[in-house]
């Protein structure tokens, strides 16, 4: 290869993708297969990797290359020019977030979320959220030194939220979410009531159903790998090598299945992402856009394919040879698709898993941005439920300590989530405008052709496009709730 | 930790031994869950992390790290002195072998193994040798000019095999081989014939029998976890973290069972060496000391163990149960003992396997070291099995693409397996005159018991002892092939 400012610093980031890349490796591991007493060596494996990573990312090497490169192609002529000056100008901008952050602090946030996830799972276990609440209020007032030290033209909590989701601001999300939550509630009042059978099938043959689910969806054996692991996940391990997970959960004989649609969903944005190359895996262009994107890919796939009435009537069968109870494939259809609200965020709805975002962004600005004390958390959470989702929790662990998030010093990641339900059905509008209604499509079982134009109209831009940009480039509508609200009715007018 | 030169060291071993350890996860998921597309990138970590071993074991800072080391121990008074020598000096001799071999070569041999791998796995499913040829050539090219720059007082093949077998010599295999190639054909002969059974059990069955066994034996879930791959091995992949796996074979309903009680035994080896901390995992007494002596311990399991009456007794319902049709254990028994010459080393019984092997190594020195063409190999291989084992492959994935080791380069690694068998003879001697016949043991399900005697026996002195001189230390006598034999005289006779 060429000797250029370019390539050099495309060898730089490659090695630095390779690492990455192991890292993501010993992370499947652990949470696939290594023995429990495995943790204390794996945590030294993690942790020298981790070292090494932070250490590339914010060498003075690396800036050097990337102002070489930059220089490099202020001369030249070249016909991927713009695209080459976007790669370049995504890599100033976390090189330069990196080197903002006062190293102390990053020591600081990084003994602070391990003790804050260490506590959190102990309150968790004891039910008693004052154990985790002074480590949250750490984890809290260093990020927002963090936002202080970064010194970006946003809010603190915007500041926080823009490595998920890059460009989000509150207001933005102000005029998105506030239509759910004056239009969920009564929806959610006026749906049919309907009771949840008691059945179960067996932990092999949920594994089979599964594999028939991604064999119906044209999983390639070649490029996707399938385990189990207590909480399900996505994960690209190199340019060729692509993985998802399940779990059985006891009592639930759709979980597995649904969780395989969801994971399915994460990775075939990441198998359509422009990646095919070690060039592409190694430059940011190559990568997911954002959070709520990759959301709005797997919930795409779990609820819009798999919950579909064509899906039950397709796999009706299927399941009737496992021992599901349901005399029509309608029948199993309503049950895969009960509203009803709940304390669970993730065993949550399409219709309801809305409100619980909407609670955790409000709170989570006022403990960043306002005057919300970690002390009156648990208070404000089950208040909260209980006026917007009308059920109010026991015990904080199936409350305010119920998802992992903040202990990790995790703040702006759940709007995504919500977000990723409003981009799937603002997009599936004009997948349905452009290529038929996607009952039929499963109807005709054609995957394929679904899988194409998400292909070409949503992940072949990796990161060319922020969240906003795709929406817009692929509907002509900016991102709004609109499509959304529009076919939730519709689906509880069928199910009615 | 004190500031002397003895823990620089070690923790110098020990961000190497952290390296190595992420290597092999990167082995084990390549060879269980990995997708075949993923083997490219794969082999790009691995020679990213076989560089980064290479220079930190041939890296100056490391030879002036022993040296200090050796100096600070001829000063001090240490009562672990003597052990701490003998670490000293098997390390000075692995740094002065790394450093004779050029960077250049390591990284060449390292993408030669990742190709070598993939194609043979490629020609093994065309059953095609010469898809493979061509890259079996170059690794030997590649290990003959190891073997040059290592410039040992030994044979080329010599040179390679000592990492397996320390002070291995062709004179001392000739010795001890030699009567095996004279005594196991006419045994063979002279076997009463028994027709194989035509049944199979269920792969999920089998599953479950794999199980049932790891729990007879002790196995702890928390340290040692279970998978399937192409081909059955043990690795180890931190102090408190142990793997090994199994396959299923259509038509072969012990194959599974076997290869777990295999690979079992050598993971029981692995977890009573002295490794309990990371210090001894780093340090290299803490290893084990030859694959000879591996396979001496993974033998014992699969054939003194689960070959024997006693055990095919206390198994004997639970194969009924998954269709095993024979009447009584006896017959379960002289099924699991059938010995007749078959053209898999792997499914081949206790007695024809040596012959196996003594055409492997015999195949293997004269490529490295005769005239022995790659070529020619897939015509030699079919020859010598139809002069020594009375069969012919009627295809090479039958023939010499059957087995993974040449495909990574391994050369002089086949004699283990042999000598492995020979060593678990002699030590079992010993065993039973210490604590009854296995057969009694095995009655009275005194795993627990054979466990302890064998961590108190042999594990526990990992490389403290050579494994001539370990065979020498436990029973008295210099390793032969007498006890095998005798061993196998009194089988054949029990069969009858």
């Amino acid at each position: 290869m060429e000797e250029t400012a370019w390539n050099k610093l495309g060898a730089y980031l490659k090695e630095t993708q390779i690492l990455g890349s192991i890292q993501s490796t010993l992370y499947w591991d652990q949470n696939t297969t290594m023995p429990k007493e495995g943790s204390n060596w794996r945590a030294e494996q993690l942790t020298y990797i981790a070292k090494k990573l932070h250490k590339r990312n914010s060498s003075q090497e690396f800036g050097d290359l990337i102002n070489s490169a930059e220089v490099e192609l202020s001369t030249l002529k070249d016909d991927k020019k713009e695209i080459k000056v976007q790669n370049i100008n995504l890599l100033n901008k976390e090189y330069t977030r990196q080197k903002k952050i006062d190293p102390l602090l990053v020591e600081k946030l990084a003994r602070a979320k391990s003790k804050g996830y260490q506590n959190w799972q102990q309150a968790k276990l004891d039910n008693d959220y004052e154990i985790f609440q002074p480590f949250l209020k750490e984890l809290i007032n260093l990020r927002k030194e963090e936002a202080n030290q970064l010194a970006e033209d946003l809010s603190p909590w915007e500041t926080l939220a823009q490595p998920y989701e890059p460009d989000l601001t509150k207001s933005f999300l102000n005029k998105t979410f506030t239509a759910l939550k004056e239009t969920i509630p009564p929806l959610l009042k006026n749906v049919k009531k309907r009771k949840k059978e008691v059945w179960d099938i067996d932990p092999n043959a949920q594994k089979v159903l599964c594999s028939m689910l991604l064999d119906e969806f044209g999983r390639k054996k070649e490029l996707l790998s399938v385990a189990e692991s207590p909480h399900p996940f996505s994960i690209t391990l190199g340019p060729r090598d692509f993985r998802i997970t399940t779990r059985i959960v006891k009592g639930e004989p759709f979980s597995s299945f649904l969780a395989t649609a969801h994971e399915w969903g994460h990775s075939i944005y990441e198998q359509g992402l422009p990646s095919q190359t070690h060039q592409w895996f190694a430059w940011p262009l190559g990568q997911a856009t954002s959070m709520a994107v990759h959301e709005s890919q797997s919930l795409f796939w779990e609820n819009r394919i798999t919950k579909s009435k064509s899906f039950a009537k397709s796999f009706f069968k299927r399941f009737s040879n496992q021992g599901c109870p349901h005399k029509s494939y309608k029948e199993l259809w309503k049950e895969m698709n009960i509203f009803k609200a709940g304390l669970n965020r993730v065993e949550a709805d399409e219709l309801s898993y809305g409100l619980h975002i909407l609670i955790r962004t409000e709170l989570e600005i006022e403990m960043i941005e306002g005057n919300l004390d970690t002390r009156d958390l648990s208070y404000e959470w089950n208040n909260r439920y209980k006026n917007l989702l009308g059920v109010k929790p026991l015990k904080d662990s199936e409350g305010c300590l119920q998802d992992v998030h903040w202990s990790e010093g995790a703040f702006g990641y759940f709007p995504s989530y919500l977000l990723g339900h409003l981009i799937s059905a603002q997009i599936s509008t004009k997948l349905e405008n452009d290529i038929g209604s996607i009952e039929d499509l499963i109807e005709n079982r054609s995957y394929e052709k679904i899988i194409f134009w998400l292909n070409n109209n949503v992940h072949k831009y990796g990161r060319t496009l922020n969240s906003m940009e795709l929406v817009l480039k692929v509907t002509n509508l900016e991102l709004s709730s609109e499509a959304f609200i529009k076919y939730m009715k519709n689906k509880i007018r069928d199910l009615d």
